[in-house]
């Protein structure tokens, strides 16, 4: 591997890290809040990006070099953009766990007094996310199948035809295309959650968060503290659009509108958000009493928000009866849509894996016919099932190993479990003691590390960080 | 399909069953019990069994046949069982599940207090594990790679080179083999208990519910009521032995002794079982302070008595803390190996299952190299890999399926999943509610439903039941 190459992207990831950290400063300085903890990360941040630019090299990067890029770029933005937290007073290891938090999308939050903390910081905690979201969506649709990993496992599965779906040939160009529909659309939410009569700092924060599946709230209470249907409906309506893949909303912004209701994927993700949502509002309007619509407000919002891992709250589901957090547990094993900024396993790999088992009976009836998996109408080769499939226990296996020592630790078995599942799928918040509204803090140090690592494997679709932990990454 | 070779098999499978209840009878007699329970089940199930028989037809069954024959087989066998149970005053819906628990050879029961019923009906309750283990190996060995799902999904999966490992091509052979391995085995083990002080019954209603793999003891307390490390370690070298594949004890015993180290799937069960009673030695000696002897014992029982899918109990871990918990709750997931009498996913899959991900998780470095799947230094074709992942992929459907339900029903999340995965697997005991000191009996009604049909596609290894419910099975 080159490692000169690897520092020297690293270098100009840091630098324009350092530069967007100007953003915040201007929050803070607009609040009249202390503008030292950002001077001195940006201070921080560019030199180091500085220093690695000296790095300077014409090589082209190949398979090892892209790996290594992504995995320790996401560390590099997580590192740094913990700085202000830090010089905000939080222990460095729960200031690592909040950036990595924000840079993957997930949401889960170590913070107990979140609006103890400037607005500044709060600020760059959300925006960190929107960031985050960015680098997810490029990293899936436009430098993974580059990366070839992608070509053959990621990108090829989850849309078929990567001739067509590649949109423009130059990872710049995908790249620009798909951060003007994401720009587009979170200037849209912004707007309605404006008109919905939000403030332009709660405006902003949220459409950041909510944009990215993130997660992360300025308030405690989460989307609670507004206490308004109409901006929860608003929240809805962004979450499932950024759950959904944005190479299909530039098509159906720009080609056809139709494209999106003719996917497979997508058509499978609305069928499993209604059947979810429709389970939970029967279950909590028998369960809790609430009303028919206050069901349906609350189950709509909770399974959408669940299922995009973006993790905002309009209620503590802690209190819910057992079968409304059973729906929820299993919501989390299914994530985003491939090419969203959404988490998790994924639809299409759900879809796939049904379909192959499908496929697999008829043929234990008929050993010699053939059928194979289809996805949009074409055959789906067998490669990509295999890579689905490979994928799916690599994730589960890391999901067990996690949830295991976490309980090891003294945690309890449902914290464990939802715990690993809400940092491995970057949804957020879990059940019990990682509940909606409680924090991830009261997790012991070590367990606070492996789940850092969960989210950064989680985030990157687990083979661009595993792979780096292969001896064969680092063999001649 | 030709339902008259089916009712021809199922008539001659009932009048075998009716035969045989007159040990249970015997040992009724024996006790001085009431013998009208046996005497009109014997009546019934040999009659049905005759008015079957009168369907004599010549034609040679096909798959179709083969599957429903199967799956049928052991619905009727359930069925029929569970005639004394409900002539003892038990109702119609418990009499079932304990039954299908027995011939499943799962092990969970719903008797609330089991010493109350009579010794001849609880001897009948193990004879039943008894000879439903003995029907599995044969299912498995013989009848499945006949049925030719088996020889690509199963047979050839789980013990590759198909020819030699036929041991006798005929399945009245091969079955007459196994049975005489798991007679042997059976026999020593009985003796063993004797000479550990055991009264003959126990000897024998422990030693046929061992070698199955069930659980069913006689006694509410299961082998905690023995309180002798003697017994308990002679009753885990048993369940390890009925654990492992049956095929290769013949081969151990008549062959080479030395078949058994060599096997990949024997090695890596018993790594598994090594790795977790280690574990939760630890554990247990952390948590509840008993010395470290004790600990290693109450692991090792308990851990194997989970892993191989017995179920029985040598202490009610529901008291356990979280993290030893856990540790069973994730063993509950493995099952035993192929070919054994053991339930559940199978070691040999999570074998496959581990070393593909290995060999992707290379491949995404090299995507051009070639590399496939070793087992027992032999290449794994494709389509057996295949098979093995859309099996999990059902599995882990219904499992999840049927703790949503359970859930929805008002049992809580770890009883949920728990109840699921003990019958789904032919485990036995789960947590909470369904603990090892605990019952089956608080499930609604219509729980109690699901939990049979997973005891009934588990125990069946799942394809041979969920074929009779695709329409491809009912089309010409």
């Amino acid at each position: 591997m080159n490692i000169k190459i690897v520092f020297y992207v690293l270098g100009g990831l840091l630098r324009l890290l350092g530069a967007l950290m100007v953003i915040p400063l201007g929050v803070a300085y607009y609040y009249g809040e202390n503008l030292t903890p950002f001077l001195v990360s940006i201070i921080i941040t560019v030199v180091t990006g500085l220093i690695l630019l000296s790095y300077k090299t014409d090589e082209e990067w190949m398979r090892k070099e892209g790996f290594a890029i992504v995995a320790l770029g996401w560390l590099a933005a997580a590192v740094f953009g913990a700085i202000p937290f830090m010089l905000d007073g939080i222990s460095p290891l729960n200031s690592l766990f909040e950036s990595m938090s924000a840079f993957t999308t997930t949401g889960s939050t170590i913070l107990t007094d979140i609006e103890s903390h400037p607005k500044g910081i709060l600020f760059w905690r959300s925006m960190m996310q929107w960031l985050g979201g960015m680098g997810i969506i490029v990293l899936f649709i436009a430098i993974l199948p580059k990366l070839g990993v992608a070509g053959r496992q990621l990108f090829r599965a989850e849309a078929p035809g990567p001739t067509e779906d590649k949109l423009k040939p130059r990872i710049r160009e995908t790249a620009k295309i798909l951060w003007m529909v994401y720009f587009v659309i979170s200037f849209v939410e912004v707007v309605a959650l404006l008109l919905a009569g939000l403030s332009l700092y709660d405006a902003v924060t949220h459409t950041f968060t909510t944009m990215a599946c993130g997660g992360f709230s300025p308030y405690g209470l989460s989307v609670e503290a507004f206490n308004s249907p109409l901006v929860e409906f608003i929240i809805v309506f962004f979450m499932f659009i950024s759950g959904a893949n944005f190479a299909l909303h530039y098509r159906a912004i720009y080609v056809d509108k139709d494209f999106l209701l003719k996917d497979d994927e997508f058509r499978f993700y609305t069928a499993l958000t209604l059947a979810a949502t429709g389970l939970l509002t029967l279950l909590l309007y028998r369960d809790l009493g609430t009303g028919l619509f206050d069901s349906f407000r609350l189950s709509i919002f909770q399974v959408v928000s669940i299922m995009t891992t973006t993790g905002f709250a309009t209620t503590d589901f802690n209190l819910w009866s057992e079968s409304g957090k059973m729906v929820l547990l299993l919501v989390m094993f299914i994530g985003g849509c491939a090419g969203s900024t959404g988490g998790g396993i994924k639809v299409v790999r759900i879809l796939m894996l049904l379909r192959h088992g499908r496929v697999e009976l008829f043929k234990s009836l008929h050993p010699r016919a053939v059928r194979s998996v289809k996805f949009n109408n074409k055959n789906v080769p067998d490669e990509v099932i295999n890579s689905i499939f490979s994928f799916v226990v690599i994730y589960l296996l890391i999901f067990i190993s996690s949830a295991l020592i976490l309980s090891v630790l003294g945690t309890d078995i449902v914290t464990s479990i939802t715990a690993s599942i809400a940092t491995l799928g970057n949804i957020g918040p879990g059940l019990n003691v990682v509940g909606p509204m409680g924090t991830f803090d009261p997790i012991p140090p070590l367990g606070k590390l492996i789940l850092i690592a969960n989210m950064w494997i989680g985030g990157l679709e687990v083979y661009t960080v595993i792979v780096l932990f292969t001896p064969e990454f680092w063999n001649k």
